[in-house]
């Protein structure tokens, strides 16, 4: 078992909070985007990107001292299986991120006055779209497992995902947690309830690709954040 | 009391010609974005976000050293609250933010040739709106009282003013001063006199609960800027 | 005079090259901009801020060990006044500043097949435009007067004349020595000979205010960039 | 024959990653650009900037310690030059950078269901083009050889970058592998195969006056990445 000088409620709250935070902005701006744009999709995608790659920025190096700011059980699964993470803690931890990013998505339709609860309609399916997302999970923990120095994990983790935003056509989730989260909301960030499987297949995936690369190509790098030594 | 190496006379004055440019930013940009943008509110509300983190970033690592860069009646309340600034100061502060948020905002109509003195007609008012305050200015003093490096105060609080610009739905005032003088400005940033004390209310309401999750989830953390100490 | 450890060739050299590839960026992206966005003048200025800004970091970042990348008369005419640059050398800094500026105007009109040579029709007149330019010199020379950290100048600067393409109305020249080269682009960074003069005035204006206001407020900051010491 | 504390298998892995997600993305991103955008193409160059840039920052910072993050024959051809890499790993390098840019550009079509095997009829010539992407590569070098701090290398790079896309006519390749790599694309960011052979003479060419120009204004500068000392 990994000792952590940090309570592990504290880390879930830090979990919590900071996949609360994350899923209220990406589901948000996405309705906040959707209604100013007036059908300019591109532009709504800019806004969309730019509030999440800010937001993501900030809540890593808030949050990465209390609980290594996952956010995202992709993240928790491959530090549990690096063994830095133990499984009971990694097991908290997704449950406290799906429960996060689900109230994000209350939150964000509190906010806009939307329709509290909410099944998406928006189709994401096909092996592009499942490509789209492996890679886009790859790349991240490619960054994740890759960084050398910690103070530079928020940019670099914020900069992957708005470059993924758009140039992996699933504008990609690369988190099982934010996935299961947008189902619940049919709008700009929405995915289907029954595409949600197979992203989080894809994701995963994605993952242990990077993980198997990291360890050939990374092998002397610091290769977890402060949490998890 | 506390202590403090600059004297009171800078400080104020650090508030205040902060105060002053931030709202400029905040208020003038809005003005410039909606002339340009023709009607296109997502491309404004982009540029309007962009200035505004921008100057937000540049003005808190040029006068946190002086005066702890506030600019913002809730953050200066929260540290009065938590003793690292004393009450007389923060009364003072109070009187510089708001003077110098409404010569912001007559600045920029000065610039702009509008008129000089304008009452804002822009309705922003109910609960959800209120909800967006609150959860904006509580994302706001997690940020400034959870960072740990005072290097990263002014990329952090910019990035979750830009977040929330976008995913608030009230486009993120979070500050008092700033609220009450877009009162003034009949503009694209602009608030409707009456509207604002519930707003007030609402970011008061979100700072207190962000002192109270920052103690529980912070403890070890170095808490306040430079000037605080 | 100051002693400095860079020869004074060295120096002009740094100065020269990135005034030229600084003023090549605003009135190339300008040309850029404006083509493409097909009338929508707040896209285009977007574009032309975020260009102007990005080479300005990283002008900055790789000039200011060398020259101090003031690529800006009144940077240089500040630093000549509080006695860290020889009076002697700001007089050759001016010199290349204006040729570097003017000659990055002609590449951007090569690079564009744009007729080389050009006078600008776009009138930038009247009291409004004055006090923009005065304020949005007034902030640079704050920003460069009163950082702490020379790591922190390249952001710092970029931000705030980031922030002021937006909120000056005149869209921040906030430079003498582009000013001038401006007059000889008949483009969409352009401004007419005749407006030179009066831009000059109150850019030069609002840096002596912010001298003034930084020997009150930034008593023991370290003042200069690494080369004027 | 310089010395390096990593194996050459992973330097080309490295290499190879590289520059495949950094093609993916210049071709991907301008994919969903344009099919978003509608016709407005500086929203869609705007898109493509913001996704160039910032994958190309976390790039560099994560694989510049294993590699130095070239992805740019350009950047390997002068680097051999210096005598920081041998040519024969400057050979390897080339062919994996050209690997892993191609590949790129085929994961891009897989992602977005286009047809895998393309050639660009975009038309990319002329002198001002030639011009153009001179310029683009000169300044990449500049900053590649005169930046001071490793840590400022990837912000500095993809500054450059983004501002080069903007304000170089050409909207700034300055690599030949991706140049060579965007031959294979009829989208967005393609270029005709018979247009490649003169933008790669003319990034060599400003390569080489980058180069002529550091050794004079850049004598003391750290001159070079963490693998090529």
């Amino acid at each position: 078992m990994t000792l952590t000088a940090i309570s592990l409620t504290r880390r879930l709250a830090s979990e919590g909070v900071g996949s609360l935070l994350l899923t209220a902005t990406v589901v948000g701006s996405g309705i906040m985007a959707e209604r100013l744009a007036g059908g300019n999709t591109a532009v709504a995608l800019l806004a969309n990107t730019g509030a999440t790659v800010a937001v993501l920025a900030a809540l890593i190096a808030l949050l990465d001292p209390v609980s290594g700011a996952h956010f995202n059980p992709a993240v928790s699964f491959i530090q549990a299986l690096r063994a830095k993470l133990t499984w009971t803690d990694a097991g908290a931890y997704l449950l406290f991120q799906i429960l996060g990013c689900c109230a994000g998505a209350l939150l964000a339709h509190l906010m806009f006055e939307a329709p509290l609860w909410q099944a998406s309609a928006h189709i994401r399916t096909g092996p592009a779209q499942w490509l789209a997302e492996a890679v886009a999970t790859f790349g991240l923990l490619l960054v994740v497992l890759g960084h050398r120095r910690t103070e530079d994990a928020p940019w670099m983790v914020a900069c992957w995902i708005g470059a993924a935003y758009w140039f992996t056509a699933s504008s990609s989730f690369a988190n099982p947690a934010i996935t299961f989260a947008r189902s619940l909301t049919n709008t700009f960030a929405g995915i289907r309830p029954i595409d949600v499987p197979a992203f989080i297949v894809a994701q995963l995936a994605g993952a242990l690709v990077a993980w198997a690369l990291a360890r050939f190509m990374f092998p002397m790098t610091k290769l977890s954040p402060a949490v998890s030594g």
